[in-house]
């Protein structure tokens, strides 16, 4: 049995923009993992009409609605009254719940060092203590209690509510799918497998004609029962595929169309991104590793360094964003410099193996580019990047010419020397 | 008049929350500067049923309705085909379209030493030139062309059809607001302004009990005509008003309240991050700066980096993860790293003067910590940081306690750090 459930996020800030929504992709995980799917996600403003709509529109065709945010205290949260609404309910204050509240607030004025709660905060406590008739309380992590409210009429799937934090929202989560109705709700679900295989290199059009040959030439088993995704993110072309386990063997076939056709292209099917293949690589060949970054000043270094436990490879690394740096911190010859300029695969190679030399480390690994979008020359535009990996002995570097923004030109540099480590770790001769 | 637009963004793996939606966000932003309001934001993915429903949501209460994604060659890309039978139309294969859409293609496949299009490739193409009879359409930008389809009836608003990637979808917005079926649907907006006002320090909580209060005392201009949504971002507290043009006076207020009570802690009331306050006191008084990061490896280079043009001010910096780089880098005494720890004030202060001195630029900016989750010590938990600037005559250091994740811990230490320069940079004495 499909089950769906659908999500309403609240929030003006995620609506407009300015806040990406942690939560929509957080409980779509947490519910696949349920068996669950995620049909919508509906987001929606502080506005009391829109939350309703939104909320009627998925209760229309899911199992299951979760509605994520205003539980605060100020007026312009909305969701538990709107909620009540919508499932027919009245609401009541739980005198119960509002003390539980109010002792939590006093608690974090106490921790602040202002005074004891006044009337302000005794009116927001108030109505986060409203609740809606026959609805179960789930207790509050922060301040804001969530619930899980069904039908007055027994019609319709139950609407379970929870708050924006996700440091509130996430630890909640455990408790609402312990509850009684939400077990009923997603009662029958089926297994869904979801398997991911990475590329690096193929553009997405590649893909989609592979994928398409081998259906009409009318391959052993068909992709239909697959629902395949693909993605390109920083030059890698992720594929991301959800089925039921009886399309197990649909699946092995595409994974084997995707070896035959792609061969090392193909850097991981086991879900890893490759910053954990480069660590793996990294931790069972006992390498260290030192950066030395012009135009990323220190985004590689800190990419690496988002794993915990990097310290055993990453020793440390340099920016060097004026070239009056890259000689005094690198000994990049000032001679070289001017003559090659410092955007140069000759700079890149220096500064690789100065990091190295400097850290005393296995590898080096460095960047010099243009990242723009001003101080591009004809010669030398904005994203001209060379990047260098250097060990002992050897040398890899290359040129990468990208466009896009300076956010962009610089995200996709540190995913190409993620990749330059990677080929460079996995081959014994020139990659 | 207050008109609004729905957004459907369609795609499986921004429903499941693989990939951030950037198009919602970015299409909200230039609505507003046409006046008009995103009400509903609908995810979907790629699948017929879910696709129509969520247009036809949208179009039940709003003026224009907008789809994001789905007009690519493969099968899955349903979005033309679904829009046509909402808006109740037959579609015909545009000729010239088709042509048109061939020819950039057999670029492409030239572009990359590919042979001609083949078959598979003529079939995609054939899909992408369906259009909507009575749609206009928008020339591609990649190979998509986009459309806008007028309801069969004249009753409902029109779908204007975009594609899913940023670098096509942007440039193809300004085709898009200039068709005549677009600015009728949006005609008659009023202004809608828009203003952002940024604090440092003060919880989320006191906000609201600042505003309540303010609005509970009866003050001259109630803020019933402003909505305010706040936010709460690695310790900035973001407080963004939208209104309408009448509510200048109501926002003028808001504006004074905030002062009022916060005082220094308003950082920004013209919209600059505290990125751009920093740059812009940096580049004023003419400082240059380098850093020392240990357990932000390089994210505090890399965002001041971001800028275009930080190269006035930022030389350099050091990542110095390994205690052995702190003392042969940065001149960290041995003996000092042995007796109170790489985690420490003492460290800290000694890591900032040496990335000052080794560079030779005016300001050190330092970091030490346990970005957790391992590492920490019943003394030295995970989330304990030390920071430093230090300039000539004077090192201001803070120690922050910082709770959540490892990732979390390392961009709220990355803004705690901009904000010390901040308070340096704008003040004389100690801060």
């Amino acid at each position: 049995m499909v089950v769906r459930a659908g999500v309403v996020v609240t929030g003006t800030e995620v609506l407009t923009g300015r806040v990406p929504d942690a939560n929509g992709p957080w409980l779509a995980e947490r519910l696949r993992l349920l068996g669950v799917d995620v049909g919508r996600i509906v987001v929606v403003g502080d506005r009391r009409d829109d939350l309703a709509e939104a909320m009627r529109f998925l209760a229309a065709d899911h199992h299951l609605v979760i509605t994520t945010g205003g539980l605060g205290p100020t007026a312009d949260d909305l969701t538990a009254e709107v909620v009540a609404e919508v499932q027919g309910r009245a609401t009541h204050l739980d005198e119960v719940l509002e003390e539980q509240i109010t002792e939590i607030v006093a608690g974090l004025h106490a921790q602040r060092g202002w005074g004891p709660p006044g009337r302000a905060a005794a009116v927001g406590i108030r109505k986060q203590a409203l609740v809606p008739e026959g609805a179960h309380v789930l207790a509050p992590v922060g301040t804001a209690p969530g619930l899980v409210v069904p039908p007055a009429t027994g019609e319709g799937p139950p609407v379970v509510v929870l708050p924006g934090p996700p440091g509130e929202l996430r630890p909640m989560w455990e408790d609402a799918v312990a509850d009684g109705l939400v077990r009923a709700a997603v009662a029958g679900a089926d297994e869904l497998r979801q398997a991911t295989v990475r590329l690096w290199g193929p553009p997405e059009a590649e893909l989609a004609e592979v994928l398409r040959e081998h259906e009409e030439g009318g391959g052993a088993a068909g992709f239909a029962a697959l629902e395949v995704t693909t993605c390109l993110r920083d030059g890698e072309l992720e594929v991301v595929t959800r089925y039921s386990p009886d399309a197990q063997p649909a699946y092995d076939a595409l994974l084997a169309v995707l070896h035959a056709h792609f061969g090392d292209r193909v850097f991981s099917d086991d879900g890893r991104s490759v910053d954990e293949v480069v660590a793996d690589l990294l931790r069972a060949q006992g390498l260290t590793l030192a950066t030395a970054e012009s135009c990323t000043a220190g985004l590689l270094a800190g990419r690496i360094a988002d794993r915990p436990g990097s310290s055993a490879y990453l020793l440390g690394g340099f920016v060097t964003y004026a070239d009056e740096v890259k000689t005094s911190q690198l000994g990049v010859d000032p001679d070289l410099l001017a003559r090659v300029g410092a955007v140069s695969e000759e700079v890149a190679v220096a500064m690789a193996r100065g990091a190295r030399e400097r850290l005393g480390t296995t590898l080096g690994v460095s960047v010099t580019g243009v990242a723009g979008p001003d101080g591009g020359t004809p010669e030398k535009p904005a994203g001209l990047v060379h990047v260098c990996v250097s060990r002992e002995g050897r040398d890899e570097q290359r040129e990468l010419r990208l466009g896009g923004s300076r956010a962009h030109v610089r995200a996709r540099t540190v995913v190409s020397c993620l990749h330059l480590l990677r080929e460079l770790l996995t081959t014994d001769g020139p990659v």
